[in-house]
């Protein structure tokens, strides 16, 4: 899965070809430098990135997918990337991975599930980064899947589609959508499993433990956005479709007003309702029923009488839930996301230079 | 004009009835209380905002609007309302309407244009407020305009239709837009020229002092966005079409990481390019030319070598200019709004409580 921004930086180029080709086995990240807005000379440094990365592992340049992450607009240092391609290769099996992706992350995202197939455990693993830029977005997201299940291919692709549909494109932390965005999910078979399709019995199983690995790293990317203070949990339910669910909760979790009051532990709800209203989805405001936490705030087109105290309570802490019930449907979605703090503009206004 | 969010405000409700219903003659607004998920008691509020308004003034119910701005969710304090309603009477034609309206706003916002319509000077005068929830949006945007021309009703609803378009709508703060917005356009007649219609020779003269006084106000409303430092103007020439010129003016004028660099005095023009490819038009990004002020820093799909500290300096001043030439073709737009301070997060992470 790739960024859906217009503007693709380089490393998406060559990683699209190389996973178009079809066995992708190993990946080259660097952390600094996005390597994006950077034309032709961009894409060939990308090319460089991959073949030295298969030299040193011996396998072929189509089997490296790359990806970059940081600045935009200025070219790859290449003999700085050259040297700490020949230096990495002499650490494989470390966990130095997760690590060595962070820009203004905070801290290592890892996340993994075990499945039952065929009376085998199968494991999927994964790790992210992402801080700023996420709609999903730069700071960038990247997010590295793996498991030992073996795969068909257009099964993996499906598989890692819903997962990214429902976990990476339902986090927000600022609304910036980035050019570098990417989301890899490797299967190396070495689970012994027949192979599995769309059809297989054990596909529900297996699709299930991917989304709940990239629903975990997606949760750390907004708990860990740029100057987060508390992640933000936003569930819609009774809508019409989940599209529509989807697309409340992210207007809601990525509404600047909404993040700011949370920031201030201020249950402004009238801005939630307000969110809700310029998302672009049709609803009866009068069908809707506002939770912060466990207290009921609005309903039927009203204020619903509540101590203001406690609802301001329930933002105190490290996670908030902020839950609509609509009355228009059975469809539900959730989106996450986190407050916008002084430190968000201090790293923003600072970052580059 | 109203908003265009889903959930709209009690006064708007009762102000378009007015406005449909023919005449409107006067204004009466508040500021402190948005009268906004409120139900219908708070419809009931507004009209009896409108009675008591035209009561006092000796006119008819329907022929006065009503407009409310500032914290949604809460009951209109009606003894207080009614009190000032018959203490503003006592006050008509003074200068205090453009004050009175002010929430977070730091100043009052006030424009004027003249121009000759079959040998007489017309006037076109208005005010307005805005300063968060802009998008355009809350602590909300009201705009008055009122003219001695005289001027067919469908004529003026065009006018102002065309107007807001190209300024109110192209002005962002935070990107949430408000229940409460409202744009209204009077005309008395006072002039004593001959009504005018669309076809009408004078009309585009007409049309344009609107637009250029709405310009001015929608210009002050993004200097004076909550915890903004600086103005700042995007403009996109060469693109395809005017509604795609203006989202991508609005996509980069509305990012938070470009309003953060801006904040930060950083051109990071990598920032402005992504925000671009964001914003769901298609165009090619190595047809893509961008400047800060004159400073040029991107072309052909990569960095322009520039003097960094000459590009940020052009954002030290009050007002910032960020140009994008595209290739596709010859239309342009130009869109308005602020950076993101500290101040921002200050103002909202404690404006309720």
């Amino acid at each position: 899965m790739f960024t859906r921004n217009a503007v693709k930086g380089a490393p998406l180029v060559v990683t699209r070809e190389a996973v178009e080709a079809g066995g992708v086995r190993a990946v080259v990240a660097n952390s600094g430098n996005a390597n994006a807005a950077t034309g032709g000379r961009g894409v060939e440094d990308a090319c460089a990135m991959q073949r030295l990365a298969a030299e040193v592992l011996g396998i072929e340049a189509d089997e490296v997918a790359v990806a970059s992450t940081g600045v935009i607009g200025e070219r790859l240092p290449m003999d700085r990337i050259s040297a700490g391609i020949r230096a990495a290769a002499g650490e494989l099996g470390g966990d130095g991975f997760a690590e060595s992706i962070l820009t203004t992350d905070t801290r290592v995202k890892e996340a993994v599930a075990r499945v039952e197939i065929e009376g085998r455990t199968v494991t999927v693993g994964g790790t992210a980064k992402g801080s700023g830029m996420i709609h999903p977005n730069m700071g960038t997201m990247l997010a590295f899947l793996a498991t030992d299940a073996a795969v068909e291919k257009e099964c993996l692709e499906e598989t890692l589609r819903r997962a990214t549909d429902r976990t990476f494109n339902r986090v927000t932390v600022d609304g910036d959508t980035s050019p570098s965005d990417m989301a890899l999910l490797m299967a190396n078979g070495a689970a012994g499993n027949e192979p599995l399709g769309l059809d297989s019995p054990d596909f529900p199983a297996f699709a299930g433990a991917v989304e709940s690995v990239a629903r975990k790293l997606a949760k750390e990317i907004a708990r860990d956005g740029e100057g987060a203070t508390r992640l933000v949990e936003v569930v819609v339910e009774g809508a019409a479709d989940e599209d529509g669910a989807a697309a409340l909760a992210k207007s809601i979790v990525g509404s600047n007003l909404v993040k700011a009051a949370v920031f201030g532990e201020d249950a402004n709800w009238g801005r939630v309702i307000t969110a809700m209203g310029y998302s672009g989805v049709l609803f009866d405001p009068e069908g809707v029923d506002l939770w912060f936490g466990p207290i009921k705030v609005f309903s039927g087109g009203e204020p619903v009488a509540h101590e203001e105290a406690e609802a301001n309570a329930t933002l105190a802490g490290g996670e908030v839930r902020i839950t609509a019930h609509l009355s228009e449907g059975e469809a539900s979605a959730t989106a996450w996301g986190c407050d916008l703090s002084y430190e968000y503009v201090r790293i923003n206004g600072s970052y580059r230079t």
